[in-house]
């Protein structure tokens, strides 16, 4: 018998459709199964991270916004408010590093959808920042409310998508009012952590408004745990620029989470090496940290790193590469040199829904996984490099994350795991459908695939020839049709509605330049 | 500055397109660069292996050769002649697990392809054995001799494919002439390690005899080291069939190598757990070395594994599912507990080379390199769980396994990697694209997609707006338009001809039944 070629009749049988119901997995809270990999040796790490001080503390960092030069000066940086530059000494990264919570409670409106932010955790957001979206249906355009919403549904339906994140930019929204919507739509169409943009101090205070007020907490409840985090990029190489650095003190001072990530990418904005762009990023990271702890000491912040490489050939950004999957474990070495939990990113650069792709995305999340990030951002949806937010991608991208899901719960290996009684049961050469041991376990033993088609060429062909991105139309559309509203939604909805129509009488928050 | 949309210009930037050419890396001889990971406890993979010995011991397993159940009868096992059971003492695997080998020398043609066998090692190789061939011009139709010809040249055209095999049948070729025809494409085509079919007696003695004739080595030189070898599937559960275990016996006689690989898919030839899955699998495969050592001691032999799930609603197939992936790492976990090098298996059940065919492949790579697989078969184009071998398919496959080869690359961080001159260089906000240090590396740095396209979304457009698999096919095509033969190629050919006319002329050999 060759592999692969013995089917004696099982592509035909058929077992009872409903073994699917039976079998429930809890996405909801994750561990990492795995031991994190090394790409780099325990000296090269501190190497890197020397390095990255001597950086600081030589060449230093431009910091934009003249409160945080104020801020770092306060501290004992070296600061030139001339050229902006900050030379910030080891000593101050020193104590922001030991300052920062390593362990973090990420609070939901539901709170089975909590999460413990730290070292071991594995979270799923999905893609992000896309000024477009893309699905074959509507074809590609600029991003909506619409798709924003249809985003967070989706969001909302997979439970192996951690927290929402803002995946297609709401472009029909003038931006000084465009906080609102998304607020809106996060708070009444999911419950999950929430994400705030760091778009200047008006934005994000009202944000926080919204927040409290939407859900019925005082300044202790607000404070207790972390209700919203943003994710603070900085301008690589060396430079933070004002909303950001806005960000970072506004979040630190009310006790939100600063996601700091540095995207460098190596060739363009970062050292065309992998140690060399992570010294940068670590460089980076270390500073935005040190604003976040002298802003308010104990603030919650999160390590970071979004760095892969570009094509030398056209200067575009790469993902889910072999270099970024090294940079990926690299930043994860770093993450774990100063203790910190640590957001990577997967994602892909293709322009459509297919086998690149796929590829691109898997590489990223094994990357991430192998790591031991705790949040893996960008890991459904992102085409094109966050260009688009593709709609069809985003589910099929949800089926490699519930698959690696899966390998976060245990395999038992006792006796009835074994199976002693099955393979003594059946005879040799014949098979295991009918074994008690079976029919006990069938109903939920394995993973049950979202779009994956295992039917065989002949019923595939005869059901239309569908690729993976044709079915996934199919399933996206039929999970926003089965969408329900989250419970206590419309509550919260009544709370926002006047508040929202009094900023927007008011004319808004602009964002800051 | 959010992530993934900062372009500053960046995707227009045009760095000379010879970048290409200088970038050579060695993707022959491959190591693994990780740590294997565990699913399993030591005490769980300890109870596993126990209850394999004792399956074998007490419940015994079906040989339908004589000659083989002789051999086992000879060796002390206890044999049932009408039932055609053979029960195998522990003392016997305990006698074959020390007397074979642990490190194996793989001859090729090319000394430069030769490749070590053996624990640390990585190796990979094409999907094989489907009876159909696909691609987009030619469309889905019976595997024939240009097929498999062409799969050769695709094969030997890639260094990361790091052995041959049969990866369409030639099925336009009589059974009993066949594998005149296979053997004489893999000796005058490719120069890697050579597959031979266990068909029988008469077919793999004259394959012996052509490799010896074609290739002029002596009976000594064919015995230094492995020329060939071939895949030994049971027929699970607890049954081996007559032309596999003649194949395990005259291997072994031979010198050549036997991969031993239980095909056991949980809930159907298997018992529905990935435990129990193992513990038939891990028994079938003792079994079978042992018959390899009593057959000849210290006779080359590879532990395998290829267990999967079914899906429990149709009884198809299923790869690259969590419940393979753990099967994978446990499949590792056993096969270290007994020393062995080991094979595993990557693979799509998907019918097009689509999303899902990419998202199953890359999933069952990264599970064997985190389980710590020897070689990976099946590991490009292997479509349908192997009833069609996809030649767009093994095309991006073959770019995500070269992704994989670079992470076996060392990865510098000494003082010239982390560029401190380079990051000192560059101004706040600039790029690294004319820094010295970028200049110094850029044509070396990163890896070079093979389909990839990392255009962005108008010139991708422009350019036809193609899907990896549509730019697959260019790519295949383009190889095989490129491909020249291997140097000494026409010799071996002169050598083989006159013995092939002859064996076909006294009326080939027919298969075992």
């Amino acid at each position: 018998m060759i592999e692969g070629r013995k089917r004696r009749g099982g592509r035909k049988l058929k077992i009872a459709a409903a073994a699917s119901s039976a079998r429930v997995v809890n996405y909801r809270q994750l561990r990492h199964p795995f031991t994190p990999q090394r790409i780099f040796s325990d000296d090269s790490v501190q190497a890197i991270h020397e390095a990255a001080l001597t950086m600081l503390e030589t060449l230093g960092i431009k910091f934009l916004l003249p409160e945080a030069r104020d801020l770092l000066r306060g501290a004992g940086a070296l600061v030139d408010d001339d050229t902006q530059m900050v030379r910030i000494g080891r000593e101050i990264i020193a104590a922001a590093i030991k300052s920062a919570p390593k362990s973090i409670r990420l609070r939901a409106i539901n709170p089975i959808r909590e999460q413990i932010y730290e070292q071991g955790a594995l979270l799923f957001t999905p893609g992000s920042g896309c000024p477009n979206a893309t699905d074959l249906e509507r074809g590609r355009r600029p991003g909506s409310l619409r798709d924003f919403e249809d985003a967070i549904k989706l969001q909302q339906s997979f439970d192996v998508i951690h927290k929402h994140g803002p995946s297609a930019e709401p472009q029909d929204i003038p931006i000084h009012n465009r906080h609102y919507a998304m607020m809106r739509a996060q708070m009444t169409l999911g419950d999950k952590p929430l994400f705030v943009y760091a778009r200047g101090r008006g934005q994000v205070e009202q944000s926080f408004d919204l927040i409290r007020a939407g859900l019925n907490l005082s300044d202790d409840d607000f404070r207790d745990g972390v209700w919203a985090s943003t994710v603070i990029n900085t301008n690589s190489p060396r430079q933070v620029d004002s909303p950001m650095a806005q960000g970072i003190i506004d979040f630190a001072r009310a006790g939100q989470m600063s996601i700091i990530t540095p995207f460098c990418l190596a060739g363009a904005m970062a050292p065309v090496t992998v140690a060399g762009a992570l010294t940068l990023q670590h460089g980076e990271a270390l500073a935005c940290i040190a604003l976040a702890q002298v802003a308010a000491s104990g603030a919650p912040v999160s390590y970071g790193g979004f760095s892969s490489n570009v094509d030398m050939k056209s200067g575009a950004p790469a993902f889910g590469t072999p270099e970024h999957v090294k940079m990926q474990l690299g930043s994860g070495q770093l993450a774990r040199l100063i203790g910190f939990p640590w957001r990577s990113a997967a994602g892909s650069a293709s322009n459509v829904a297919d086998a690149q792709g796929a590829t691109e995305n898997v590489m990223g999340l094994w990357g991430a996984l192998q790591a031991g990030a705790t949040m893996v951002v960008h890991s459904a949806g992102w085409l094109e490099g966050g260009l688009s937010f593709g709609f069809e991608k985003f589910i099929f991208d949800v089926e490699a994350l519930q698959s690696l899901a899966e390998l976060c719960t245990p395999t038992p290996a006792d006796a009835g795991a074994i199976g002693m009684d099955a393979l003594a049961e059946v005879e040799p050469g014949g098979h295991f459908f009918a074994a008690a041991h079976t029919m006990e376990r069938y109903a939920t033993a394995f993973y049950e695939p979202l779009v994956a088609d295992l039917s065989n060429f002949g019923a595939w062909t005869e059901a239309g020839g569908k690729t993976a991105a044709e079915r996934a139309l199919g399933v996206w559309q039929q999970v926003l049709r089965d969408y329900l509203k989250p419970e206590g939604s419309d509550d919260i909805a009544h709370r926002l509605a006047p508040m929202i129509e009094e900023m927007e009488k008011t004319g808004g928050a602009a964002p800051l330049d």
